[in-house]
């Protein structure tokens, strides 16, 4: 989209002496953007990453004009957030084309005869799709993989090697993002990233993990994921985690690897999260966690031996 | 049916006087039933709901008989609730049927070829429904709205325009109702209401809403739902509230307008919720809400502040 | 598989003096196994298990093999659990096949076109099967069950009578369980065991309950499920208990009668709960329960009387 053309469709003013015929490709945050993309500020902590964004436009408020680069374009916006989710309207593609060409399917893969297979999606050798499963446009599922009954793998999801996805689960579905206006009516931001499954992994029945606003939501090799477990947008999930049933993670949080999370657990989002860490079950994690290799328990979050002491003498109020 | 011919399927007594040469169309609650609709009385605590209320005849216990208006028929019974439960199966309607008449579509709707439209079913225009979804018999859809894949819309479902359902929801199942005898066997209630979802309304992957037992369980409009959510029976949420990942609302509670319901937090039945109310992530709300716009957490629930002190001092008992 | 075949996929050694010419038809605990099959030691505290096992071979550490009776061939493994693992995937079966016969379907039931029957399956009569409802090879359902959408019932499960079950609940997907290595690896044991679902049984809308890893997963008569419940692994749910919306029971539970379990209430896994036992909403179980009849809640978990007077006390360092 050309930037003049985009313009016409936000409640934005851009300065004198920019240019508007460039073209902007896609939306991205301050920090992963890059040139050709549209960016935004909504919270004045990230000010010092609009310092040093690459991208090539930016949606911001007037006061924070004075510490918008040379080399961005500055769209002026009472509520840059809402014009975001106008903007993000704008790039999404259809759940389902016909531009994307033939799905190539490997040698050795057996489809049950009622799964979709949407164009331009790309299957790898010996995997296995049962009944009701649905594998969206440009889908790549790497080799060997199994997709149980009833699973939807939505547009451009990323599937590795030797991945196990059992049946219900939703793989790419609209993460949970929006711009509430002032009359408190929540405008939709749509949600153009994906999700990349790495290999070996294994989601339990049921689960949802949502595709990124920007960029992807990652479970990294190795991960095992019980059932009925929500992973939120762009939350990346390192390697050979264990995630319990009915726990969920939240958007934007990075988790290092042999991270485990108890039963009905949680974590709250844009948090990071040390490897090697556990969260022992129905713990709720709320802030970040630095030092690799402890236990955590309970809500407000504990070092499990530190919390174990605190029941004890929260016990002996009976007394 | 004829009250008459109802009777013979319950163990019940009417006392003289009384002509059961009535029809009873439906079960309904004592406050909004009417005229030839069949109520009863399980819960003292709604005798007040007896005396005013409009319905042509009542399951009831004995000793609650002189509390019984003249124009209502006392059906006397030792387990009122047993008896609702065995009368709620004699006016279930079949889930498939041949008798509703063709389904209407309207125009620039695309549905796939796996889709199943139900008998007298009213689907909008511009309306896109995915692969494996099930719109049942008497369903209606608004315009624009979006239907994703494998999303379960059981009869009678009403879905306003403007609705996007992601993959996995199921809207309509039945609602969670059952009469114990004394042997502890549970005896299902029949849930013979309905869903309604209001207009731009969002709802996430695997979400259940079930239907009402009498009248309807109702989304209002411009509500986001996030994924793994459970809203039970006959609740009613307001305009443009918010619910987060794995949270729940049980059964006959009542929400007002933009509230906001943290991650993996609940609120129990047969409350009433000011609006403007927000519930942080994990919280667990047991009594009703009367004050608008206020912060709660926690569980117990406390105003967020006194949560935050709270914890603090819990805390300090490790000094 | 002969014993002498099976050893060759393993990392073990057997002592001098043991026969390998036997045939092993199944992996089973120490405590449950059979002549002809293979069980493991993986945690001392189960070494009187050994002592009295009944198996014709077990994996074990050298440390343990003064404890293991002479008619029990030892398998001496650095990691015994891992070689488990190794060993449960050779005897993991095709999730469909065409070896097990035709599908027996009884008089009076219907099952929507969509939808997939298993070889082998043995359907009653009067049942009623919904759209795109998948059941795998070897399910028997008995007379009068409702399946409605999109529900996976994995091979083997064995439905009872005038069973309900609501859409998009999986039945008999993979047991949670792994062995992991010393590089943090996680090593899939296959999940060989079934679900077994008794008489009158109800199950909400997008329910999982796993498969066994060995022998059964049991729901028992007259239980009642809500939505997005979980059930892991062989867990045993006594007769007539009611578990609310997004509650979760662990693999290997034991649960007497009449068992209720509030909302969004988790029970960790290999505990034993006596019948009778209420545990509230949002409450967690992390031992067994040994008395009947009692109301438990929190987490940790009190006796509800106590909880309510220690919440009381918790409240009172606000003053």
């Amino acid at each position: 989209v050309k930037l003049s053309d985009l313009i016409k469709n936000l409640s934005v003013t851009v300065p004198d002496g920019y240019s508007l015929d460039i073209k902007i490709e896609r939306l991205n945050t301050l920090k992963d953007g890059k040139e050709g993309e549209l960016s935004f500020l909504h919270n004045k902590n990230y000010t010092s990453q609009l310092k040093e964004s690459r991208v090539s436009a930016v949606l911001i408020h007037k006061n924070s004009l004075s510490n918008t680069p040379e080399n961005i374009v500055p769209l002026i916006a009472d509520n840059p957030y809402i014009e975001l989710a106008k903007a993000s309207k704008l790039f999404a593609t259809p759940f389902e084309s016909s531009d994307r060409g033939e799905a190539v399917v490997g040698e050795n893969t057996e489809i049950d005869s009622s799964v979709h297979i949407g164009n331009g999606s790309v299957i790898g050798k010996n995997v296995r799709i049962f009944a009701n499963s649905y594998i969206g446009d440009g889908v790549t599922i790497g080799d060997n993989s199994i997709i149980y009954l009833n699973v939807s793998l939505y547009k451009d999801s990323k599937i590795g090697k030797d991945v196990i996805i059992h049946s219900g689960s939703v793989i790419g579905s609209d993460g949970f993002g929006f711009a509430t206006d002032s009359t408190g009516e929540h405008i939709k931001i749509y949600q153009n990233g994906y999700v990349e499954i790495g290999d070996s992994v294994e989601i339990g029945a049921n689960c949802t993990v949502d595709r990124a606003v920007f960029d992807k939501t990652v479970i990294r090799a190795g991960t095992k994921i019980d059932n009925l477990v929500h992973i939120g947008h762009n939350a990346d999930i390192g390697e050979n985690s264990i995630l319990v049933g009915q726990s969920g993670i939240s958007g934007s949080t990075t988790i290092g690897r042999n991270f485990v999370l108890g039963g009905q657990a949680g974590v709250a989002g844009h948090l990071k999260i040390a490897p090697f860490t556990t969260v022992t079950a129905r713990a709720g994690v709320t802030k970040s966690i630095r030092d690799s290799g402890k236990y955590w328990s309970g809500f407000p979050l504990f070092e499990h031996r530190k919390w174990l002491k605190l029941q004890a003498k929260i016990s002996s109020l009976l007394k």
